[in-house]
């Protein structure tokens, strides 16, 4: 008999794990009166046109049309409810999870001097201040890559930093700001071990000043293209100042911490309906065992988390951050009407064929990444936390721009949750890959770090499998373990969220 | 004695082509009254506060506070004028300028079948659906690279098309319609040889129809991640298919062709102020001479024109098309205006420093590579042409994006004139390099093609600059020369125009 999985006692939809054929019997003494496909729902009663449509124990729609006992609902048949209104919050009314307790203490990290977190990875990154400079930056690297790295054993990788930015941007438009700030702390992200290599060309927008602190402008730390007599000068100097940057790193060994110097990011991409009931909870589980011991762990997308944000601020610590949740929600609600879009805008054709009705129901599974613990502060897109503990780190929901935001507030491994499965890795740190369906792990054995999947077909449970993802977590960020994205080099570019014009 | 150049006899302020010590003579019986640094501006009268300083013929301000004659004007002592008003434009008045005979009557390029314009290259283009296979199809290419290419010795190069768009974007916003069509057009590049290669994930946004017509979706054309078995089997796939391309590519021969099968891209960028007297005029007689022997030439950069929009209106062939390029800078406006900026964000740091004052001289300037021919017709960001001749293609002026719109409208060679420098390049189309001043192309021998600041020191003239450019064009689109950035492959990122919403 096919598993058929009801979140919650109130939910009069169900969904089976593996396609359920026309005339199966679902549980609950329901029959299929049609086909229903893996993750899609199945109507546990006859629902009335206009009738609720309830999963995770909210109302995902309501129906154009009746639906029979048995019957197959998909996204078509569903009205979208309005989104809760960000004026009649309420904050800190569930701020007093307990969270279960992490069976490991520490991890082995290369400390920044000066930095709040570590490194989970010792790496050279190189920023350019405009994307002008990348063709010769992408020589240099290669040269670098082969005639350099294998003089410095300790370091883990040499990687361009490129990025679409730096000049024909509107520089001073209200919401440069925001890649602006991305760049600036990206360069500081605890992966590069405080080294700081700024490639200029010399007449762009962004100039050093706006990435650093005065005293950070020196020779030995910014070269700009144009002063260098054409373009062997400009890689032999390149090549010079990386040999003298690798020689510092060189020197850098792990040392045992406990996980406040740690700055986890989640996030979720291709998701299906199995997403919300496996995979995002495990990783919620994992989260609150980190929270527990004191990480900073980040979670972001707000279009995918706006149709929960009464949870979210429920588990505000206080107003204040309660209020500053509130202000990102709304300067995105805004963005997008500017747009000429809602948040509808936001489910993908995968996610659809995935099972998911839309973006209430996505909504609700993709929260569940953040597991139970309090949400101590709220960040502005590419901000660093001040507090540790759970954050809510404001960032589009595209896979590349959020891992490029998160890599900004700290972040230095990321877990990544996903249905449907993508590539999906950064070279700036290390992506653990879970999968939300065991097909998907089959299929792509290869690429899946840790299969959520074992929790929809009975084999395993949530508790388990998130104490499994926690400990691959300390094993990658201790360097003993590399997910499968980095053995591969599977990197995606540096993907800027910016909201200001171009010119 | 420095040379001092006055560009139009209504101008009351000259520069000089190299430092201008105080007390020299600066012709025209005028004595520099301080140091007038390389390329600024020099009072050639008395100029009373709110005067208009003119150059080209025409007032780029009026002084903050008058300047004697032999006085140094810098940006900061000008206030703005007024953008040119959209609703009062003449069009076609200025279309019967006589265009110079070309010495040459046809180029040597690659026929596409079905297609207007022919390939100056012979490139196998990947084009991915969604950034998320960025990091397995830049794996496979450099697998391609090392293995295929030297098997196929008439195939140019094989490049992965990656771009940030595909998912986690408003899909259906209004604006989406200019991402979308851009790479739709990119993959139908000539450079291309016609072969389609379309590499997507399987659950994105940007599905294969939105970039292909129904009958070119095929297995032979698209290959979807999610439907391989994990990411060796992946790169197979791609192997094996980026062979099948190659084989077909391998075939292609040049053949001798008249211009109106070549279509050329003008554009300049960290530009002077002598961009606007040697490089661009030189590319402009260029200009001339290819559209007058029946090429296409497209010339951009909104924000760079739109002060000199009433010469332009002026020289489209109809009303028709003059209310097509009003359109085009009417929606820049506005997209300026609704991002909180206008046209004064475009000058940077290094067009100040090199003396160009503001948007209205930068303008003026950047004009002048549009020759004198007139518009046949005003393009969107990223469409096709459908007339021949000199093409108005409205794109922001950011380099790489301005880059990559013109590769989306058929451009398979570009003409990039610089005063600053950059070492810019592109992946998919040869481009060559202007200097705008001979220090430049001293500096950066091994990146400069060819130096129009030979027209400033007096050794040449714009028509013996621009003829050299001319033959210089037609032995790279010919495969006889490939220009510096080529040779050492310095390749800049597809950066894509995307007015709408990420979500």
């Amino acid at each position: 008999m096919i598993p058929v999985i009801r979140v919650d006692e109130r939910d009069n939809v169900a969904i089976p794990v593996a396609d359920l054929p026309e005339g199966s019997e679902a549980g609950w003494g329901v029959v299929a009166r049609e086909q229903i496909p893996q993750g899609h729902k199945i109507a546990l009663e006859d629902i009335p046109e206009g009738g609720a449509v309830i999963r995770y124990g909210v109302a995902l729609g309501h129906l154009l049309a009746g639906v029979p006992q048995g019957g197959l609902i998909t996204e078509k048949m569903l009205r979208l409810p309005d989104s809760p209104d960000l004026d009649s919050l309420e904050f800190a009314t569930d701020i007093d999870a307990e969270l279960p307790e992490a069976p490991v203490k520490s991890f082995e990290g290369f400390e920044v001097e000066g930095a709040p977190f570590a490194g989970t990875r010792n790496i050279l990154g190189i920023m350019p201040t405009v994307q002008c400079v990348a063709g010769v930056l992408n020589g240099a690297v290669k040269r670098m890559r082969r005639e350099l790295l294998p003089r410095f054993p300790h370091v883990d990788d040499i990687v361009a930093l490129n990025h679409p930015y730096g000049c024909g941007v509107a520089i001073d438009a209200p919401e440069a700001a925001v890649p602006i700030r991305t760049l600036r702390n990206i360069l500081r992200n605890p992966n590069f071990g405080g080294e700081i290599m700024v490639v200029g060309l010399g007449c762009e927008k962004l100039t050093a000043d706006r990435l650093l602190e005065p005293e950070e402008i020196r020779p030995g730390n910014v070269l700009m293209l144009q002063e260098h007599a054409g373009f062997v000068k400009m890689t032999d100097a390149l090549m010079e100042m990386a040999e003298r940057k690798l020689r510092r790193l060189e020197d850098r060994r792990r040392t045992t911490l406990p996980f406040s110097r740690l700055c986890v990011g989640m996030q979720c991409g291709g998701s299906d309906a199995f997403s919300g009931i496996t995979a995002n909870p495990a990783a919620g589980y994992a989260s609150d065992l980190l929270v527990g011991a004191g990480a900073t762990v980040l979670f972001s997308e707000v279009t995918e988390v706006r149709d929960g944000v009464e949870q979210l601020a429920a588990r505000c610590v206080n107003s204040a951050v309660g209020r500053r949740l509130v202000e990102e929600m709304r300067w995105y609600d805004e963005y997008l009407r500017a747009g000429g879009v809602d948040r509808s805008a936001n489910p993908t054709p995968g996610n659809k064929k995935g099972g998911l009705a839309n973006i209430v129901e996505k909504a609700m599974g993709s929260i569940a990444k953040s597991g139970r613990a309090p949400i101590s502060e709220a960040l502005a897109p590419g901000e660093r936390p001040s507090a540790g503990g759970l954050v809510f780190a404001a960032t589009p929901a595209s896979d590349m721009v959020c891992g490029t935001c998160q890599l900004a507030s700290g972040m230095t491994l990321q877990v990544f949750m996903t249905g449907r499965g993508t590539p999906y890795g950064l070279a700036a740190a290390p992506v653990i890959k879970v999968s939300s369906r065991s097909n998907l792990k089959d299929m792509w054995s290869d690429l899946i770090d840790v299969d959520a999947g074992v929790i929809a077909s009975g084999g395993s449970d949530i508790r388990t499998v998130g104490e499994q993802l926690f400990r691959e977590i300390v094993e990658v960020a201790s360097g003993r373990k590399r997910p499968a994205a980095e053995r591969y080099r599977l990197f995606n570019d540096i993907c800027l969220f910016n909201p200001a014009p171009i010119t």
